[in-house]
């Protein structure tokens, strides 16, 4: 019988170290690396301190490290706290076809497993791998009109946080299927927050990661769930989604692998603005453009940055400013870059909200039909002098085939951790060694 | 502007006890009662005891109390195995009109909060009446298309669970609306375990219970969350519902109360077979009728009970059975009752699975449109000597109009308790005599 849930439980379940080609456990731990400095940039942050505050009074004693405090508690807490801080500054990876951050969700649950139990660093990089593959199939087989509605790194995030978790777990193929069950049973997280500023992107990443590893611990305790809670007729595709597709969900399972597909981000905003600030960039670059010179920007982009972008017309705050296309589109202009030190000094400068203004977007047939497999970025630019300038960029800066080299995810994570003084430069240094000899640890031990 | 979630918010945060009609607040009190008692006939069963597992691994100490062990934790854990236990014996209260089951989430939240406070049991009550209100009116808005595949008690659930930490808490009404808007987004539950007798139902009511206080302890510290949850075009009524109306959100507030019109279960199974069963009572007891005298049952039921009852065909376990029309309308002919030892006893005996084949399930249109505001039950039986008789009740036992005396529910608590051996006679009657006097308490306390 035909049953892509228990295929893909089974996958995460068996996968074994040595199955995984060499190239894709060497970018496991350039994720690893670039999603520790993206969870050290959340410290400080309003809403993940208010998330670390909760956890304190509710959590118990433990050996999993919450890495913006270098506290420890029990694994359940350091997955909700990591997996809080870790989206935060949008500077985490994502994996575009399926538009899931997958590292936010994905280590806060693996890590905490991993220290809570003492596991090697070839055991995290297995279970991290499984919990990639599982969520970027989750988020495929949920598709477009999901996205539309909810967050996918909340909803697919829960299940791809199982999947890790329960590898670690040692959870038989069986028992990774309970766990899916219960995994995609409280998996929740919806959009209705971004047009209010509100901070439950937070909440979201910090459930999902929790909430996945609750669902892996309680099936290696004999939890039961829903053997199809993916493609049944009362799961998460028929309640969350009209265009679920079950295929997606063994796509090519121990021969794709989707980790390598996934993305660095570059700049630290809205994934869905990169492509069109990189096609700016491009003509500002070509043609020695100041923002005075630019008259309008017509960014031409795909359906989804038109959901998740539109709602974002004056943005109140940082945040919300990391989804206005104008805001980022101003910074790159004006800055040549759009990085956390530029949003926190600059995103409601008057030059920056008079740039806004000057840019618009409209739905791109071929962007929106390449989407989401691929992310093209096309502008059109009119000068003040009447030229009209196309930029285009096939492949965002990050991008598998545009990617970050190893010097630069380093200093990418010296920033980040440089921005809210979570790390000093020594310190980071010290993570990016342990991390990259990973490999060889028999035993995890903290990060920082 | 028109802006439902905003009034719920505030009646929320705004209701006081001197506001609440005494009759309301005494009802209040009986299922309270009746919730104790329901979650003490939790204790002992394997889905329950492995969430319980988990709490201890991963809490801290506290306060708050644990019913079925009597121990002490954080108000996260409690409110979670609280939640876990007090809807395994299906014998919690529901509500008609939204399908939903109230106590079971809101009691959880709001005794751990009070625990961990010291309120009075005075603000205990007007905190309960708090989430009933919401939660009802959350589960009314979300409608029938909703119910189909979300499992509303564990939805609407968290929405309830929050209204009601909120209010202990001390939330502002702003506060409450971003509170609302933190449950929403976790909101979560799928009915698809139910096709395989799955755990999920007792992690849905577990982390409605407990992700709703979440939502209010991040709200009180400055946590924010999306004004529109509910009726945003990316909130709860756009993602999981296709009917959802947001008139209910703000039926009658203050004068309409919701909280009586929720009925106490009288059979040990899910709701949606009470009516039938109570028709199928009536008729037997008419008639004189033993089992052998009947050839067929037509069970006449509502869209819902087919939705919800129609995929358990062969009940494998206790819990399953509770959900299998056939099931219990044997347990009605063979024992004259369908309650926890009767199912623990008998579901699965040879004249149980026998009379099972006789029972089928028919959508009947005046059972179907009065649903869900009245739960008729109709059924017609056939005998084995040739005759066709009818049965009717216009209000299953139970319900507003025909509700349990006080003398019924301490006859009832009793038998909970005594089932799982989790309450002696002489402490249910101290219970019974607390609760029932709580109103005079200035603080709760321990229940047991």
């Amino acid at each position: 019988m035909n049953h892509p849930s228990r295929d893909l439980a089974a996958f995460a379940a068996q996968l074994r170290y040595d199955d995984i080609p060499t190239p894709v456990l060497r970018r496991a731990e350039d994720l690893l690396l670039d999603w520790a400095a993206s969870a050290l940039a959340g410290k400080g942050a309003r809403p993940v301190e208010t998330i670390a505050r909760f956890a304190a009074q509710m959590g118990g004693p433990g050996t999993a490290q919450v890495l913006i405090s270098r506290t420890h508690t029990t694994p359940l807490f350091a997955a909700l706290v990591n997996g809080a801080s870790s989206h935060y500054a949008e500077q985490d990876d994502v994996h575009n076809g399926s538009v899931f951050h997958p590292a936010a969700v994905v280590f806060p649950a693996a890590l905490a497993v991993a220290q809570a139990q003492g596991n090697s660093g070839r055991e995290l990089l297995c279970a991290a791998v499984a919990g990639y593959e599982v969520g970027i199939r989750v988020g495929e087989f949920l598709g477009r009109s999901h996205y539309r509605i909810f967050h996918t790194t909340g909803t697919a995030g829960t299940l791809a946080a199982a999947a890790a978790a329960g590898r670690l777990l040692g959870l038989d193929a069986g028992q990774m299927l309970h766990a899916f069950g219960s995994a995609g049973t409280q998996a929740a997280g919806l959009w209705e927050f971004l047009r209010d500023a509100a901070d439950s992107k937070q909440l979201h990443t910090a459930k999902a990661a929790a909430d996945g590893l609750t669902a892996a611990w309680l099936a290696r305790d004999g939890f039961t769930g829903a053997q199809h809670i993916l493609e049944g007729p009362q799961g998460m595709g028929a309640g969350m989604s009209r265009d679920a597709d079950p295929a997606r969900l063994t796509d090519r399972l121990g021969t794709r692998w989707a980790l390598p597909e996934t993305s660095f981000k570059y700049h630290a905003s809205c994934r869905h603005t990169h492509p069109a600030a990189d096609a700016l960039l491009q003509v500002i670059q070509a043609h020695g453009l100041r923002p005075a010179d630019i008259a309008h920007v017509e960014a031409r982009v795909h359906q989804a940055a038109l959901d998740v972008l539109g709602p974002v017309e004056h943005p109140r705050t940082v945040h919300q400013a990391k989804f206005s296309m104008g805001t980022v589109l101003g910074l790159i202009a004006t800055c040549g870059v759009a990085g956390l030190t530029e949003f926190a000094e600059r995103f409601d400068a008057a030059g920056i909200v008079a740039f806004r203004g000057k840019v618009r977007m409209v739905l791109d047939a071929e962007v929106d039909t390449a989407y989401p497999a691929r992310w093209i970025g096309k502008v059109t630019v009119t000068t003040t002098d009447g030229r009209v300038l196309h930029g285009r960029v096939d492949e965002p800066k990050g991008d598998p085939g545009n990617t970050l080299s190893r010097a630069e995810l380093r200093d990418k994570a010296l920033r980040l951790a440089a921005f809210t003084q979570a790390a000093t430069p020594a310190e980071v240094d010290a993570l990016v060694e342990r991390i990259w000899s990973i490999a060889q640890l028999d035993r995890i031990g903290d990060l920082l």
